[in-house]
């Protein structure tokens, strides 16, 4: 495995791509390219939490996929944790965006580049992420061929384009959002929130149409995999539900898993990625079961029927 | 994650330890110790398959646990595949009992003089062996505490000591292998098998008997958990019966999934270790699910009941 951490611009060390390449062997594809996934973990764009990356990637890469954890642009600079939301908060230029998701099209860029070194099918390259990584990732979904991203890069569209996309516990609607109620302490992450990502506490109404996926899906927005939980009160699972039913109307292939029980942030909802016990939920624990299903339909690595051994007529079987 | 190659003799490249380190975060263990285990792959001792190592480490990773594959002394010294099997074959020293069980020791030693570096918790080192790496853990198992390990290494027997063998299509008992009967290619590849073991295409029977752990099962031998096919007609099923037999015997704690379907050397049985198709089994490729399972149960890692931010009574649950 080849695991080493790419910094996106020369002059930062915020903004990372950490590589999980699996090593090739004859005794595998013995050459041959595999699909890879860029994992984007959550944080309210304040953060990137490091509860929704590595064991992730690990995850996805035991299935037979490279994988990658993107770190974005946040509001704390790379920083851990959250700002002090009592005081009053200044404007962070860096994570405002567009920017969160052009890295997304940055990230997938680094993978073109290094396609034939580290041996990556690049039409089938899948995106992950986790409450405002899932919003990035859903947002990337819906603009990955518009101007916004490729005339940026000065790139033609089709370099940028996500072959899956995978949303746990996604935000997908700041109408919704702003319409649904919420405590004190809620409302102040929001706020903290909006300004990291819009530069502003209580964007206006065309603003948050802008930044809403959901009311962006097009024919060319790819098949996604929508996972949450329905006790989640941080952001309510009918930001999953809203963006299913959008990837229903334009008839776009999708897969949607609510379970019961569980908080707003589960990540794997197991062991590997708890900072505590209350974060591990047998149930919500099995949608990494059904995603690999999922993208298995897509992204079968290309094996031949039987083995050299088989072919020599010495199989055993 | 730290990846990297620890040759463990200075001047040889084909005994290796890879390592896949666990990044440590506040958010997750915070400088807290996590157990791990070391994965020795299946070939016959005549190399190490690269289909039962790395996949198998990312799989465990993915649970919280640092992983390494060993890559012990073979007969074929790091080179890919089999010897011609037609020709006379000559001894090969270096891949001769007790050498391959003794660098499971010397790993041993390696985790534990790199325990604080890594954030090992020393005391949850599992073992898991694949074909002959599992008969090699098995033999490691019941060998660790006496004089051929520990006097070697002039080491107390505790530096030695598995938490937990692991156990795929395991051979147990050589007497057993000789009675059984089999087509002649597999003759020909367990008589180069054996010189690669013991020097010697026909080893006598006492030699055969000390090269047979489920003949040595005692009470300091670890746990255990073994599966295999009831089809494997290469190591049939009856090792890992008797090698479970032998362990009942002695009351030792242990676990056995035997699946129906599928032939010798499986590995995960998914895409993830196949080379073909022919090795993709989903039945079988639960065992891996179940070892988790198994694992947990002694290898749970220490959390909290709450995170620092439900503490702070913020907890949105």
């Amino acid at each position: 495995m080849k695991s080493e951490l790419i910094k996106l611009y020369d002059d930062r060390d915020d903004v990372t791509l950490t590589t999980y390449v699996i090593s090739d062997s004859p005794e595998l594809l013995g050459g041959n390219k595999r699909p890879a996934i860029i994992i984007c973990p959550g944080g309210a764009y304040l953060s990137c939490s490091d509860r929704e990356g590595e064991a992730v990637a690990l995850r996805f890469a035991a299935m037979g996929y490279h994988a990658f954890v993107l770190r974005y642009s946040t509001y704390m600079g790379g920083e851990f944790g959250f700002p002090d939301f009592q005081k009053e908060l200044e404007v962070n230029e860096k994570s405002i965006h567009p920017t969160p998701m052009r890295e997304i099209g940055k990230a997938m860029l680094v993978l073109r580049k290094h396609a034939d070194e580290w041996l990556i099918d690049v039409d089938k390259i899948a995106i992950c992420g986790f409450s405002a990584g899932a919003h990035n990732c859903a947002m990337y979904s819906v603009y990955w061929d518009k101007p916004i991203i490729h005339e940026y890069f000065n790139e033609k569209p089709e370099a940028f384009k996500p072959a899956a996309t995978i949303l746990g516990y996604t935000l997908s609607d700041y109408l919704l959002m702003r319409s649904l109620p919420k405590s004190p302490i809620d409302h102040k992450l929001f706020e903290a929130s909006n300004l990291a990502l819009t530069g502003n506490k209580n964007p206006d109404e065309e603003k948050l149409k802008e930044v809403s996926p959901a009311l962006h899906v097009s024919e060319s927005t790819p098949p996604m995999f929508l996972w949450a939980t329905s006790e989640d009160t941080l952001v309510p699972v009918q930001h999953t539900l809203k963006m299913a039913t959008a990837l229903a109307d334009k008839d776009i292939p999708f897969e949607v898993h609510v379970y019961e029980k569980g908080p707003h942030g589960l990540s794997l909802a197991t062991q590997a990625t708890a900072q505590a016990k209350s974060q591990i939920y047998q149930d919500a624990s099995r949608w990494i079961v059904e995603a690999e299903a999922w993208l298995e339909k897509r992204f079968a690595l290309e094996l031949p029927e039987v083995t050299p051994w088989e072919l020599m007529g010495q199989g055993r079987e």
